[in-house]
């Protein structure tokens, strides 16, 4: 058993090695709150020995776990990219269901890294999941297509808001076993859009023509036509408001 | 000079010197991040010795922090008691009125807090704020005045969805120094709060029964009606959708 690991050793490249490790590392992370991961763990998940993992990450678990998240950022990050064509409501639902694809598939070290007060988390572990937000912001942004100069303050304030209802939806998700079923999430939070759009577009003139603009490309059938059907008979009663 | 002092010392019961340190604290802590703090600090703005501030507090800057941590919720979380009478928007201006006034207040150490990865940050920290959150959202359900057997999840989720909202908009709005105006800030978090609780009454017969009671106490030229009007003009041109 000794032999055939030690060649197993030599098989890899280091690039690939480190790839392995860095996998091990990632799936122990998602399911398993940093605190209760050790190296042992990780050396036992990859097959290699607490030595190789050191060799590899002398920084030990810290620098694994940044490494790890790291990665996972590189893959939520592809998440976020969607082609500029069809209705808004469809993009953001395809986009949010490769989200809590990962949601649910990392789910303690997702819950771990956001809830904060983890022994690992540092300002390079905030800074990566700040430039997560930062990159799903900017691509919700590329997709209301605001004319030149871009998009204003209100607009971003309203979208990086909606990112963060997201997260915290994510993490109540996660918290309750995972109910409602993700469609269903994932139909509260385009829902959640389309109602923070329409209301901001109500204060702000560049909001409200992206809003328009969003609206005259959605079907009858689609989200957007759902939610205004939906909507009517509980507003209609309060008709004394207009 | 030194004789002043000591008397000073005499002069204050150990709960009134406890307050006082804990007051310094908190006042710097407010205004600078936790990792610009040193126990000198404290025991210098408090005019007192540093072996002094570790007599009552000897886990030092950690203890302290935690400390000034659980005084500021408390403050908090009065700010988010609000008589039950009169429109919904109403109370919640009211209430987002103290909470930006407090935000506005401890700027430097709110946005440290919240922003995490901060030398102080322990799991103890993250259950102060987690018991922040659940006073707010306790609070906001209380004036939705569900009958039994009270909330269910999903108005539960939407109401913690928007305090994330709130949270997330007080950091960009001290991100951004303070702009806009905090009054016009909190007229667009009850917006949100109106157009969250619409779109999720669309799916949840709960939320709908809330928000219908809600539209009903509103007046015309109260934030519910402003909205409602300004939002007609974006949607109506979405009549394909009906």
């Amino acid at each position: 058993m000794t032999v055939r690991t030690v060649r197993a050793y030599r098989r890899l490249s280091v690039e690939e090695r480190r790839a392995q490790l860095l996998d091990a590392a990632l799936s122990l992370f998602a399911h398993r709150a940093p605190e209760e991961i050790s190296l042992d763990d990780v050396a036992e998940a990859a097959g290699v020995s607490r030595p190789l993992v050191y060799r590899y990450f002398p920084g030990g678990k810290q620098q694994l776990y940044e490494a790890a998240l790291r990665s996972a950022a590189d893959v939520l990050e592809l998440c976020f990219a969607e082609p500029q064509a069809g209705p808004l409501t469809g993009r953001l639902s395809r986009v949010l269901d490769r989200y809590l694809a990962f949601v649910d598939e990392h789910d303690a070290g997702f819950a771990a890294l956001l809830q904060g007060g983890s022994v690992v988390e540092t300002s390079r572990t905030t800074a990566t999941v700040d430039g997560i937000r930062r990159a799903a912001a900017e691509q919700i942004l590329l997709h209301l297509d605001v004319p030149a100069p871009g998009p204003g303050p209100r607009l971003r304030m309203m979208v990086r808001t909606w990112i963060t209802a997201v997260e915290a939806a994510s993490l109540i998700w996660l918290d309750e076993g995972k109910q409602p079923e993700a469609t269903t999430l994932r139909d509260w939070l385009v829902d959640q859009f389309i109602a923070l759009l329409t209301a901001t577009a109500a204060t702000d003139p560049q909001t409200a023509a992206a809003a328009r603009a969003a609206l005259a490309l959605e079907h009858p059938d689609g989200p957007a036509g759902l939610l205004a059907r939906r909507v009517i008979p509980v507003v209609s009663e309060a008709a004394h408001l207009l």
